[in-house]
């Protein structure tokens, strides 16, 4: 069991396990706390819209997630913290209980950045007890949750930084997260992979984590596809834009349409025009548009309209997953140290295929739906997952600001159609 | 070709088949009308929300859509009606220009409903000179489209029903549209009908008319699953509502809660509690619940929800088309003069499966989007489904407002998964 | 007591006025009815936005009133004409019980016009019966009621006609309600009025109809002002416009400048640029802005904003009424039969000042607020007028879609400073 | 000149009256800032609603005041701090340049507390220079300016802790800013004021300062009416409350109950019933109601149906400033550290009137319009006071959170009629 795939075995927890696991318990948490060391108290309160949260909310959430379905249930004299976070920090499980409304998280200066500080703190003193090697006993009914605690937190890894990207980039002073570690390289020439009809299988199996809704594993008819070997540049991007791609209603779904009027998109969110040349702000402040970078920070309409531009479409999962099962992971992820704070990473040479992980969530042509046969777990976690399952759009592969180690090839990520403020691109696809 | 299928042969007209052509335009088209006959003026301007239009718009659209991709391309000499109708009455087409706001068609009196009935008959006499004999040059070209002109007429023909009703439903003086036929009989018992696994094929082929969203054939590799004989009937709901159904968020999907708290929804549309009973609202008025009735006007997400608590789940389409492609289309249609004015239809006995067509509608658990290798049509008709695929799901069978001609086992109806205002119900399913 | 006063006398009628109240009935109920005679039964039945109601509403609100708070009480035996009329047809009258919501109005293609007609024929039936001789003794007790209902009826026909306007002036087929009558003259030159400072009093005061919101005459100190003898001109308000009225902030009302931006004006209400040509949408359809009319159909912040710009400011109502209480009412009227479809009637020469009644209803600078000493009166009527005094403005004068019988100077007319669908202009004032 | 009026006298400075200035410019500057000693870096950062503002923009907001009107036009070589808060901290004045929008100022993190308080000394710097005797010739002609910068600065600290009680009275953690200071007293029995018709005089005039909107001192014709000898208490606000008050349209006016409507007020703002006991948020956190406080906290439409409920009314603002000319302003205001965190002072006895200045804001039944002859200053300061004349009401008297040396019996206080979050109470009138 190595630190890449946080799982944990079936049968119980041998002493090294449970050493493992309080490793990596240590590795997430401390992790969380490094991406805020740049901030100002005041960064941790504002919230830039109902979807993205405060970063003091992430920071108390996953903290609330281990009091409440590890700590809780298991630790014998665990203390809650505070009364009232049982409330304030329940994200949407209705099974646990009420819930301060989300479009208001940022309306509370308290509890203090200071103060939720010493929650995380109590929290890991009570998560310590229990990872303690005398603790084995109890420690095996509650590791599978841990493991999943630390899934969750890892993703709101993620959310703090596309959060705090948001809130920062508001911001008419241009404030800058981090500096960024250098320029990319060139982008490969665009290629079209071919993959064969057939049945094929889809779906996460095995000892290693993955979120339920990675399961069952199941087969697929496919038909024969092509897929592109790279994500869509903003270079590209910028020639649909240009070709008058914003102004063009054949080229868009119908509520894609309706969005781009509603919310006046006319680029992908960030990029500004300043006469003729396109700038772009990033958590290292404004920069010029590098050509080679994936686009970013487009929703799944834009991205379908660029792929109509451009005589293609979107993949659908299954074919993402399909065409990509053996390509091993690699990438720019946050945990590597070669964080950039913008999506936009130079591509590594890893075969025939380029950047599925570590720079854009790709788009997918797919609904989020339950697999056939899947059914959430019993009790809070059910909701996980499960209750998601309409409206929003599959994105597979992983971003900049994913953790390297949270990254999966069956890995769905989910996103309503007109979202933009994730670190989302474009890879296309074509029938072949 | 008989009047039931509606399309049209490839390769050129015979004399016959203009005069069968012509024929059936005129059968949908008095059909239109007639279903107008028990209305008042009044009746045909309001618009009860913006996503339900007035009839007069109804009867002035479907002109005009013959008017637009018909008459004006092909049949020289033709004069437009009305220089302004051109927009008034274009519904969604980006391509054919500009369009009077979907939200705003109830606040125009004018054109009267005199003036449209005018319209009608000016486009139907364009049509007359198209159909003559002489002109079969002329038809050969646009004879798909007429068809198409005319299927489409009959999707207008359920809207116009179903946009009355939630107009008139509306109006506590209880308007009753037309008297109903007669009591239901029985229902049959819920039984489950088992299906394999393997790999199937769905979608439409052959020379009959089909919309473009029901192609490309392919194959699906499906699980082995069980499908219910008949849909959910009031009974049936009202347990699940007398269980407290609609205060339950763990039955429910994250939306449609939000959307159940939003809209204060705790029982389908048009039903109404007086006491200690229920009744609904129907296009004969006021009427006491009929327990044996399909359960009707639930949106997807109370569908969902009631397939939670019954221990099952939606069907896919892939599954709903499976089972029921060897089953003839029979039931109480629109045009078998079998009119319910609410749905409700008592069972005929057609073998083992009940009620797919001529009841409610069924949601399935089906996004609504594109086969694979589906492109849509060149042209502004490429507008009429595609653009749509995104946000809604898709509905199989049909309802009792639907035109008997109108109905295939192949047929893809589709609204988001809030609408309740079309005569939909539940047909559940589970996993083998 | 002749027909332009609509008064009743102290202390019972007369056989010769219980005649003369009979025939006033007759005269104001039937000129509604001619207002409508131009209309088709659909533009009865829209409403183009919250406030402005559907003719038909008018039609049986008006009718509503006599039979709440005439018939029931007083005629003995009455009928109500549909048990749901009462709340259907109820505008605002906590007191008398539920109101169908306001916005909804335009929702109801029940009743039809046919059955609101009969409902007022119903009603008018009942008054013949109580202005029988021989009823004398149950009509002294409601002649007061009767008459204000005749006032309340007059003030419904502007109503028709200002919501007539607003709902066929969006309706891009420019439907004409009735044919103008004739070209404006001139207008006179532009002098300024003197008074001088001192006690004066206003409010109504004497035997003569008028509403609770004229009383109580008072005392007030008034400075010395200037009073236009004209109100402002098409042409002078297009020089505001030209010079960048609409683009300047500094020349708003914080308030006005808001709705300026959330409304987006940037020209009076109908008002239409076609190249270097100014058009204006009347009820006698499109017609070339006429530059001596008054201007009309501007909000309160317009002509603030106007006068701002103009280096005057608008009178107080005090010193309207004190500068204009000896001028006899004379203009053209609806009920003259000059009709104009639009504001903008040619100035007749009636002394030194012009168009105070009868062209366009005049802002004031004044809140509506209760004169000193002012109580609504006991029970429902109270709600007549009392409860609307706050967030409105006073209007002085009288339109040309006002009954001349229904004008008098000591008039209080009053609109939300964002109103523009009433025939409202601007006459200026500067201190002295 | 004493630091109570802050007012600049006509005619230049001699040296002590440059020093008086500095020192009250001290004074004012300071007490803001020891407002802000309890406070945590979050609560200087959120915004409870558009109408409140973060504490750090109301820091920042009074120094870019006194930059953009003092020290820019008149201090040479003053250099400005920061380039992008010109447009950060202009609250309105469209003269001065744009405006980050009012609404988003919670969504700004930077610049952080302590560049704020940076930027405030900076400010104080410069001022310093201006304040030094040798700069006498500059500072007469700012002289006023810089007066009047106090005062704004003054509003300021009221409005900070408006805000700050809005922003921590929404958390359900119940922060307590500071603690109160002891129990309030005894409230004198009501008793009503007798004044007589006649000719009054009211306004500003003399060497004092004042804002423009307090002028010009003019004449008023007043009935004879009696005053209220102390405002409503809490106790006889909770009898209209038990007595159905927040439940009987008939005692609203139609605005006020459409407010009372859409927002679901059933008791002031603040108030919290707890089985049968009431208690109220307060800057001090949650205590018990106490009945002999004035009651605060309510809207204009509140106070209103109070006094219709008690057979009586709101005072016009000519009645308050006529009834109140010779009565000392006295209380417990926030200078006078007697600071409540609540509103709620016990009565102290200065002659036969009570409470006038230092518990709450007197709501009056007068619309906030320019008095007669009134004209805003030329320039962007033009802007402070004369461009929000429309849809504000009168309140007349000072608040526990208002500086002592800022009350003053002619000022003239404004807020729309349904803002509640103000310090602002009842007191009652008659017509005699």
């Amino acid at each position: 069991m190595g630190l890449e795939s946080l799982a944990v075995p079936n049968g119980g927890l041998a002493e090294d396990e449970a050493a493992i696991l309080a490793a990596k318990y240590q590795a997430v948490r401390r992790c969380t706390e490094q991406l805020c060391e740049p901030l100002a108290v005041e960064d941790y309160v504002i919230q830039s819209m109902p979807e993205a949260s405060p970063v003091k909310w992430h920071l108390a959430h996953t903290s609330w997630f281990f009091e409440t379905f590890v700590l809780l249930p298991r630790l014998p004299g665990y203390r809650i913290f505070h009364p009232h976070f049982g409330s304030l920090f329940n994200s949407y499980y209705n099974a646990v209980g009420p819930q301060w409304p989300r479009a208001q998280r940022g309306l509370l200066s308290r509890p203090t950045v200071a103060e939720v500080y010493a929650y995380r703190a109590h929290v890991d003193e009570g998560l310590a007890k229990l990872l303690q090697p005398a603790r084995r006993d109890l420690l095996a009914d509650v590791a599978g949750t841990l493991v999943l605690g630390l899934n969750h937190e890892q993703q709101h890894q993620e959310l703090i930084l596309t959060d705090l990207k948001r809130a920062l980039a508001g911001n008419p002073l241009r404030p800058v997260y981090s500096r960024p570690v250098g320029p990319a390289g060139d982008s490969p020439s665009l290629e079209w992979l071919t993959f064969p009809a057939g049945v094929v299988a889809i779906g996460h199996e095995g000892d290693g984590f993955a979120f339920d809704n990675e399961s069952p594993r199941h087969n697929v008819y496919l038909r024969g596809f092509l897929l592109a070997n790279r994500p869509v540049t903003n270079k590209e991007f910028l020639a649909f834009l240009r070709d008058g791609g914003y102004e063009r209603p054949e080229l868009w779904l119908s509520d894609g349409w309706a969005a781009r009027q509603l919310h006046g998109w006319n680029s992908p969110l960030y990029w500004e025009r300043q006469g003729d040349d396109w700038f772009v702000m990033s958590l290292g402040g404004l920069r010029r548009l590098d050509p080679v970078e994936p686009v970013c920070h487009v929703s799944f309409y834009e991205g379908d309209a660029f792929a109509r531009w451009a005589g293609a479409r979107l993949p659908s999962e299954v074919e993402w997953e399909t065409a990509t099962a053996s390509v091993p992971i690699a990438g720019h992820f946050l945990e590597a140290k070669h964080f950039h704070p913008a999506a936009g990473i130079a591509p590594d040479d890893r075969g025939p295929v380029f950047q599925l992980y570590g720079d854009v969530w790709q788009w997918t042509a797919s609904s989020y739906v339950g697999y056939p046969g899947y059914a959430p777990p019993r009790g809070a976690l059910g909701e996980y997952n499960g209750k998601f399952m309409c409206n929003q759009m599959v994105l597979r592969g992983a971003s900049c600001a994913t953790p390297r180690t949270h990254a999966r090839h069956t890995y769905r990520n989910f996103f309503p159609p007109d979202a933009r403020w994730q670190f989302t691109g474009i890879r296309l696809a074509k029938d072949s």
